[in-house]
């Protein structure tokens, strides 16, 4: 039973022979090239390998739509970067700070189509479900990082605002690639579905998961400066926890998202959280998306050897530390 | 038999009943909707509904697809007028200059995936084909895009550079825009390409009549003003031609290019260009492109009377004043 960084190695191994075209239009192809050799955990693409390994597809099957899963995802990163005017990506520049914005717009762009491309590489039979997949995934993505933007300028954002917004954000795209991966592998529609559901549930997890490492995690080993979200004001789940509650600490905590960006901000806001039990709000969260992932699984008519990947993949993701 | 304006009508009618989700997020689709109803020419669209129309298809078979090619030329033109700061197209407020950059870059994003949705309603048996010359067109798009961009900043551009430029930029769109509607009414693999070969060299001398409008066309009835591409140092067909060239005048062209952008340099260029001859050189190229687009046609199968309106379409856009 191959595990999710045996599957994960397979992937990272794919991406590595993927052909660029080059040459003349390197200012083209290079950020392409750039983006992708950055690592990161290749989740998407393991999944969606994963997916189609445990309904019966052959092993080389679901590379080439695996990595166009990738290349969407880093697609939405050139563009992400730019419209949040994110220098710093997994550890080096991202690539409008490398080359310029224009670059990451047309780039950007360039790799939507590669992508669609890649994932379309799937037998007549199921290009119509597959593209379906991808292209409905694609849009709730835009959706997502649409009503993220839209929530920096409104005041009243509530929890399931935010659950919504990550599920299409987060979830949609976790979610596509599990039931691509599945399509693939020949799953009837209702575990395709449920395969969705899983990836869905699991990236709702992730993303908590992610907004507490931005606060409780360790710089080196999360990758990116602890208390980011804190001060850019993001309304992160341990943020719009906060701000639900009624007591004085929630209070001062309104009071502190006025302080000016810095160290301090960062503490204050730090011990806020804690005073206010956020991390077990988050972990209990984290919990509960985790079990609905599991249910969706369970849900599939696959046995429980096959789950076992999905079941450890939850454990990981959620008990990660980067 | 159909002219251009009567397939036209139609695709804009088309267009006008194209239901685009809104609601909650208006702040993504609304500029879309804007985008789309800002008019223009339909010529991609309404290109691939008479080339349905001429391989036999039914009436309303290509009117999704073809609205997702005008919905790919709007995207690319929202990304285009990020990347070339321009805040005015077809004579009112560009989108990133109505909303913002990060609006027209994710707003931008959502047309591509729905026009790719679009296009992809077509029947199974024709889904690979017309999927795949949509993607390879959008590449050679963007690869068109970067080279436009990359002529920006170098010294040693030709015009077979440049014709290269046109042909991905302009041409693969026109040339995509006839072969999915080709492959739509059922066409041959032969007749499909030979379409594909029609609509490019269509596009290059369409081109070309843009860049001679610019220069020699009426402000009012072109829709924007005369001398942009003087004024923004662009690499024209004109301008290239003229560099070329090693008269007197030809210096001239070159020491002009350094004065300030205004209306002195626009009439003191424009008078270079007509003491160069370049209106002629121009007249010629559109000549040559159009007769290959002509000769194309006449290498499908369809007899004269369907090539008809392709035929005056050629004359229609070569001899445009706007």
């Amino acid at each position: 039973m191959k595990s999710f960084s045996d599957y994960s190695a397979l992937v990272e191994k794919s991406l590595r022979d993927l052909r660029l075209p080059s040459g003349a239009l390197s200012t083209l192809y290079e950020p392409i090239a750039y983006a992708l050799s950055a690592g990161g955990k290749r989740l998407r693409p393991t999944l969606c390998v994963m997916a189609a390994d445990a309904f019966g597809a052959k092993e080389e099957e679901a590379y080439r739509p695996a990595a166009g899963l990738e290349m969407f995802h880093n697609f939405t990163l050139l563009h992400d970067d730019v419209m949040d005017n994110s220098d710093v990506r997994r550890g080096r520049q991202s690539v409008h700070a490398k080359w310029d914005v224009n670059t990451a717009i047309l780039s950007g762009d360039t790799m939507l189509t590669l992508a669609t491309q890649l994932v379309s590489e799937v037998p007549d039979d199921k290009l119509r479900k597959v593209l379906d997949t991808f292209n409905d995934m694609a849009i709730r993505v835009y959706e997502g990082q649409r009503l993220d933007m839209d929530f920096e300028n409104s005041d009243n954002v509530t929890i399931d605002d935010y659950i919504r917004m990550i599920m299409d954000k987060t979830g949609a795209l976790l979610g596509g690639s599990a039931m691509i991966g599945a399509i693939i592998g020949g799953a009837s529609d209702k575990d395709a579905s449920k395969m969705y559901e899983y990836g869905m549930m699991l990236g709702v997890a992730f993303q908590i998961q992610d907004d507490w490492l931005d606060v409780f995690g360790d710089s080196t080993t999360f990758g990116k400066p602890i208390g980011g979200d804190i001060n850019n004001n993001k309304k992160s789940f341990l943020m719009l926890t906060g701000l639900a509650m009624e007591t004085a600490e929630a209070k001062a905590l309104r009071d502190a998202i006025s302080l000016p960006a810095g160290d301090t901000k960062v503490k204050v806001m730090t011990r806020l959280y804690e005073k206010l039990g956020i991390s077990d709000k988050c972990r209990a969260a984290i919990a509960s998306y985790s079990s609905k992932a599991i249910t969706a699984l369970k849900g599939t008519s696959l046995d429980d050897e096959a789950r076992e990947p999905f079941r450890k993949l939850v454990e990981k993701l959620t008990g990660r530390k980067k």
